[in-house]
């Protein structure tokens, strides 16, 4: 497969998520150092959410980015391009600064598909302000077809550069994203695409791929798959099969066998029965993440009828 | 999907080779049960090579099955069929009591191309001892195009009844699996083909469903994937998937939890990056076996450099 794509990965943001973004310093540089010896062209640093608008608790310092403790993170930017999250209502707009003030090159923000006005209401700031912007349009195993071909409308008109099929459940599979990826290239010729996938059923990768022989021009990853509750696609399995010369899958191993295998036995994610569950009803983890925090962790079958029995389900 | 699909749970064979056929009786019958319960069409109760023809060292029973021993373990046959593998030159015909006599349904012969003639005539032999007969070709990976299309001459004219694509590296990707099961659907159209795919690259799910899809019939799987190395596709992941209402994946479920969690705990398979590299790299994974039993275990990047560089490459 010929390689015009764009890695861009999620590590510290979505990982973050599995371990309240307690990522040192150090660890954050040797990523840093190390997607850029792999040829990566994106690394997602964290959120840029304020803090006065989210309960904090003990967040680790990349759950809400400050400018001036990221320049003192990233002493030398490289070819790998930084990123944030944003989330709509979560965000103060006067925390950012222009982007020539910034690192950061590109802001996504994420939203459903009901919050796509303001999502683009953010993107629309964040573009004048001289940034790379992207939409991620979460749960999109959820929509129906006439909010999402409302949403395209809005969405073809403003300045947005990428738009992202989100699988926030990892209940999609290739043929839907076939689908999905068809419906977004002939609704929003002028886009650039994305895909951020989840692994709740050994189909991030395979939708990845499936994405990128599409003409999906972003792929989002994170090493070891580290992400949410089953996690993402992982970064070493792009790197190592799209054929672009530049990409080094050595750098990759090293920091895993180093960096994510003694993270991996602190705090779990991965191919999770709960999440396959989840993932199989086309459900929001959450109650499959509290199950994993409980006693009750390997009770599968009493969780699995729980979800599915009318009586007992879960409020969804 | 429609399915006109037949599973076949590999869970005893394939996963013996990860603890030495180590599963109590116990053990079995549950997952007999397990799998009769989920609508499982065939479970293979272990290998029927000979410990004449092979060291058998200390390896539990499902290694060299004995028709008594069998009859002792599963009282009670239900719709769930039973089968066994056999390796060339490792197998005693004389072993072998006819079909009628006996609680397997179906042999299964595993060879390389170039043995392919003599895993014919051991078709050949099972088959007039009334058993259903499957060939598993291995390493497809490895094979020159003109030994295939020699080989598939041979096998046109045997009786054997389903032809197995064998991914052993797991390294084959969706595209791949598109290409040989449109060659073997060309070149044997009276034959049924099966899929026995591994998980280096987390491909195995995906690659059994472009399989399904094309209308391969028999699927092989283990239960929460284990098997040699990075073992095999799961069996709750296809059991989910399949549309077929004699499915359920509740059973399944309940047994990982009680069995296959704990199993899991003591001996390792599954997406482990030493195997990875392997897939990767379309090579036997019997190298990185060695290194998960070292100390050196998790230093990847010193086995990947010396698995990719001609001086020190393992002898292959």
């Amino acid at each position: 497969m010929k390689s015009t794509h764009k890695i861009l990965d999620c590590t510290i943001r979505d990982g973050g998520l599995v371990n309240n973004w307690d990522f040192s310093i150090d660890f954050v540089q040797d990523l840093y150092r190390t997607l850029s010896a792999a040829g990566v062209e994106y690394m997602e640093v964290g959120y840029k959410n304020s803090p006065k608008l989210l309960k904090s608790g003990d967040a680790g310092p990349w759950r809400f980015i400050d400018e001036a403790f990221l320049r003192d993170v990233i002493r030398e930017k490289t070819e790998t391009k930084l990123s944030a999250l944003v989330d709509i209502g979560r965000v103060d707009e006067n925390d950012i600064v222009p982007r020539k003030e910034s690192l950061l090159d590109m802001i996504r923000v994420a939203c459903y598909i009901k919050d796509v006005d303001k999502g683009l209401e953010l993107v629309e700031t964040f573009h004048q302000m001289g940034y790379e912007t992207t939409l991620n349009i979460m749960a999109l195993s959820h929509v129906m077809e006439n909010d999402l071909n409302e949403a395209m409308e809005a969405i073809r008109n403003s300045p947005v550069d990428v738009v992202y099929v989100v699988d926030s459940y990892g209940s999609l599979m290739p043929d839907d994203i076939e689908y999905l990826v068809s419906k977004f290239q002939r609704l929003l010729p002028d886009k650039e695409l994305g895909m951020h996938m989840h692994n709740n059923m050994q189909m991030a990768f395979a939708n990845t791929m499936v994405g990128a022989s599409k003409g999906v021009q972003f792929l989002d990853s994170s090493v070891f798959g580290m992400g949410r509750a089953a996690g993402n696609c992982n970064t070493e399995l792009i790197v190592s099969h799209l054929k672009n010369p530049k990409y080094e899958v050595r750098p990759l191993l090293d920091f895993i066998g180093r960096r994510m295998i003694p993270l991996r036995n602190e705090v779990e994610w991965g191919y999770i029965i709960p999440y396959m569950i989840t993932g199989m009803l086309n459900e929001h983890p959450r109650t499959a993440m509290a199950l994993r925090n409980s006693p009750d962790k390997d009770n599968y079958v009493e969780y699995y009828d729980r979800l599915t029995s009318p009586e007992t389900a879960f409020d969804r």
